[in-house]
């Protein structure tokens, strides 16, 4: 398998974290997303990802894209340990944690989001920053509020196993206190934060661990 | 069952889709986003779903938030017609395709995004309307990319079944030409809506069909 990957992405780290969970390992090439103008750009990551982003996995020659789409096919491919549980109700609560950060948290604080309201809009550094706590802070606000209620938690979001959302929680965790988010009114998220990151698999996969890291 | 919807959401749209496909209803219960300062934020709705979006499905008990975990919970739940493909490369193919639009495309123009750029950062209707046009225009283009390389589309994104793929599409295309988007970049994705369109269970869970549509 390979994944094309940046250290400092958030949807990379997710991935970075199943693989490690499963044990798996892939030769990593990485897109270096502001250097020489940003390499997901060039046309040969284009003919591998049209839409420029990344993580990419290949594997068996079919390039997968989308951090969730990647995690869900290895979860499928080797299956054990599961990254999903069995139940259909547990699957549905699961993959809503990783799709409310997937869909309604990262994608408006992602690198391109940041430089159209800089380049475009002329959104000064201050109120960029004001604009990514605020989707930080009232997505894992309304996170913690579903979790707590669902009462489905132990040590990881889903009971004492890692899962996809735990995969999902920890790199969104991590970006928003790099921007000095105000986390006090999410204890429950910290404390299953805290809990990952005493796994080596969460633990290794830290942005400031990767090759080519600044 | 029970869905929490709104007649213009695009993430309600794709679950109206999925039901009708598998011929299931649900009782509607609409929560208008912008009458009354929004029903969303009311206190009975946040108890529902904390971050006030929608669709929400209530079955057996539980209520279950975001368009694709629904989805993929009917699938599972109602196997029949399958919205989802067995095999997992192909399932990873659906899946991208679902969240590319799901995460890279439908979030930033989300009402409340819109609402941001409009009240916190004081950016005008005509540069709002370029950036909904932008997001769709390079988002939908990078897709057809996407769809036409995999060289798996038949008269929908996989093979001659509508999938979750295709649920998330025909919503997003629907948005896009709200908004006067230019789609001339994508005839692979137009050809697919269309069929889509074609198909009663697409063609009736369009949002000008629903109660309470304006």
């Amino acid at each position: 398998m390979k994944l094309y990957s940046y250290f400092r992405s958030s949807a990379s780290y997710r991935v970075r974290i199943a693989l490690n969970l499963k044990g798996l390992s892939a030769d990593v090439t990485q897109v270096h997303l502001t250097r020489h103008g940003g390499e997901q750009h060039t046309p040969e990551y284009r003919a591998i990802n049209p839409d420029g982003l990344v993580p990419v996995l290949v594997d068996d020659g079919q390039a997968i894209t989308q951090s969730l789409a990647i995690i869900e096919y290895l979860d499928e491919t080797h299956p054990a340990p599961a990254l999903l549980p069995r139940d259909a109700r547990e699957r549905a609560y699961v993959r809503s944690i990783a799709l409310a950060i997937a869909c309604d948290i990262h994608p408006l604080d992602n690198l391109r989001v940041l430089r159209y309201l800089k380049r475009e809009l002329q959104v000064g550094e201050q109120a960029r920053n004001a604009w990514y706590r605020h989707w930080c802070e009232q997505g894992l606000a309304a996170l913690e509020q579903s979790v707590v209620r669902a009462g489905r938690a132990g040590q990881f979001c889903l009971g004492d196993s890692p899962t996809l959302a735990d995969c999902c929680l920890v790199p969104q965790i991590h970006n928003a206190l790099n921007m000095q988010s105000d986390l006090t009114a999410m204890p429950a998220l910290m404390r299953i934060n805290a809990n990952c990151l005493a796994l080596p698999a969460f633990a290794n996969a830290a942005p400031e661990l990767q090759p080519g890291a600044e």
